[in-house]
């Protein structure tokens, strides 16, 4: 049993194949329910184009309460013009009809190719069988899981519980993202449920700060998707005192969100398109943490730090390079530069110059599957951490030809 | 013969092997020369962290009339400190020692690995050897050309020849860049010559002009290099009258180096590291050059459009997610785009939707070495062209190992 979506007290989900990934046959409808209505809060992606189901969700999300989630993989839904529009708006409504709620209580996400029209006949002849297998089987996350998938090659979820004032509470939530990834508000589809009775005001408070430390700290390849978005649905089945100010209680659910997120984040960029490395680009001693961001984006983001990183050379020359063009003034003369891995730790670069260091050792700590850069700017306060990969000849590969 | 450096009047080149690309004993220092003080003007990098050369550049060619430029790859002088520092210096003395000129007339560019200390002394003890070359051969500009290479597989220099006001005018050009290429003021090695007789106000004016439209509007990987510069250089020996105000003959000397730059740009973006296409995307209806050009980077820099291109896939999706991050207001409904090559022309997108085409002709159209996407995003009459390439298996490698 995972570690998801469905930890929260009084969430269902499911997840069939109906026929949108038909070269595949893989799952590629998800849905999640919630059994009371959920106050809700989420973030969509800042790209110009939208997807129609970000439209959709967006005005969804202002009107009501949410009761459901419902996901298609395969499709991204985007560029579709008008009859976009109406699938998205079918696919909520296939939902209503089912639960009997308004077609306002749904939430509509869509990821895939774009441009394509989206199969909404598979979705209509199959939503039934969909909504039964929630109905029977209380343990349909891992399906669910799956059926969001498009290149990602690991399922990742995760929960964490909390104690807010003596009562549990849950938090539960599923990812997924794999390219056309790099940070800008949410660059991904991100489902998160909780029990915890919270205010619509303090649960996008909670939202917006673990994005800003978790999924928009993250660049796989530096295109921003027309269908990001991370939504979080608390149902208040928890009993919790309510969280509806700042206080003791709300920072450990802000807290416990914003573990989940980096941990999700984290699994995120491992499984980057063509991965083989996890690389977490610390930049510590900047004016502020925004500042702090801004440069260990700009290093996570390099496609020649990151050739490097998948060659195991220690080129911090690349480093210093793409700290330089973050477009904020930094000290290049107070830089100092390590690579750190399971296999030991190896400083390459002190007031902005090389110090002697043994490549030997250095490609032994870069070969490990996780590797940090950890970057010192300054004196200043102000640090962040940023999550990437490495790019590999795979992600050239499964981009090459990725809608065949 | 080469077009290029040597074609205008009174100029002279040479390249040598000198000992600082020890591993593959190819040339790795060139030099320049005219026989004329020259009237010069230059973009650098505004990469935050700047090579020694681009620092001790900047100051000379503030102080001075410019005489010679000397170039060594296989080493960028970039975060070597107050070495890398002398280093440069030492550089322009070396030449101006032999040629009995003040230091300051010297313009010193480095290209190739950063943060490894400059073997100076390799230069020092092969400067003779490069004077000699040029004092002796008039045609040692295929040397030169070679000299400067790094990862480039091309040698890539042209020429142009105006006639202004009964006057022949030649301008000659050779630059180096095929990775860590960027549109960011200038992106490359460039050095160009005239022998046209040009006031150092109206040689900057056409400079700025012709780079923004040629080498800042290409892009390989995203990466500002630390070392970038465009050098032009004029000694007035074609005996002109004096372009020292706007008019028909500047407005034919601008033109040309424009054409010559662009000519240019291209190249290097065919020849950008791993590429084996050139991808010139053009967008047109825009409401001014500028946005043209920064949707039509956004495009050309694109992993994902990136490797489509190298899988000859018609992923017009990519193109429209591409321009919606690019940070512009614009309309996706008005948007159209083609794919065009030799082979043909395929439109795929129009209104912001899918329009039916042959996925077999879009799928040779795009397996040219050579590909136009041509984008309208409106009624107006901006419109800008940036040369890319696509990302194939071989950046990676080639940037996996860079250093050994």
């Amino acid at each position: 049993m995972t570690n998801s979506i469905c930890t929260p007290a009084g969430f269902l989900a499911g997840g069939i194949f109906c026929g949108i990934k038909a070269s595949s046959h893989k799952r590629d409808l998800a849905l999640i329910l919630s059994e009371k209505p959920c106050t809700a809060a989420a973030v969509f992606t800042t790209n110009r184009v939208k997807a129609a189901s970000v439209l959709i969700s967006q005005q969804h999300l202002e009107q009501s309460t949410i009761r459901a989630v419902i996901i298609n993989s395969g499709n991204a839904n985007a560029c579709t013009g008008e009859a976009g529009m109406i699938a998205a708006r079918t696919m909520a409504e296939l939902v209503a009809d089912e639960f009997a709620f308004p077609a306002s209580n749904v939430i509509v996400a869509s990821t895939g190719v774009i441009g394509v029209p989206l199969p909404i006949a598979a979705i209509e002849s199959e939503i039934g069988a969909l909504a039964d297998s929630i109905r029977s089987d209380e343990s349909g996350e891992e399906a669910a899981l799956e059926a969001i998938m498009t290149t990602d090659t690991r399922r990742k979820s995760g929960s964490i519980e909390l104690n807010l004032n003596g009562k549990p509470v849950r938090i539960g939530a599923m990812v997924k993202g794999s390219g056309m990834i790099h940070p800008n508000m949410a660059t991904l589809l991100g489902f998160i449920t909780t029990d915890a009775v919270i205010s619509r005001t303090m649960l996008d408070t909670a939202l917006r700060q673990a994005v800003k430390r978790s999924f928009n700290r993250l660049t796989i390849d530096g295109d921003t998707s027309t269908n990001d978005m991370v939504l979080i649905m608390a149902n208040g089945m928890a009993g919790n005192i309510p969280l509806d100010s700042k206080g003791q209680d709300f920072d450990s659910f802000a807290s416990g969100l914003e573990t989940l997120c980096i941990r999700l984040a984290r699994e995120m960029a491992r499984d980057g398109e063509g991965a083989t490395k996890l690389i977490c680009v610390s930049v510590s001693g900047a004016e502020s943490e925004d500042d702090a961001s801004v440069l260990a984006k700009s290093v996570a983001g390099s496609a020649l730090v990151k050739t490097a990183m998948f060659g195991s050379d220690a080129n911090w020359g690349r480093v210093l390079c793409a700290l330089g063009y973050a477009g904020l003034s930094f000290d290049p003369a107070a830089t100092a530069v390590s690579f750190k891995s399971r296999a030991g730790s190896v400083p390459v670069c002190k007031n902005g110059e090389s110090v002697a260091f043994s490549e030997e050792s250095a490609k032994r700590i870069l070969s490990e599957d996780e590797i940090d850069i950890e970057i010192t700017v300054g004196t200043h306060s102000g640090r962040a951490t940023v999550y990437g990969c490495d790019l590999s000849y795979d992600y050239v590969k499964i981009n090459g030809d990725y809608r065949s």
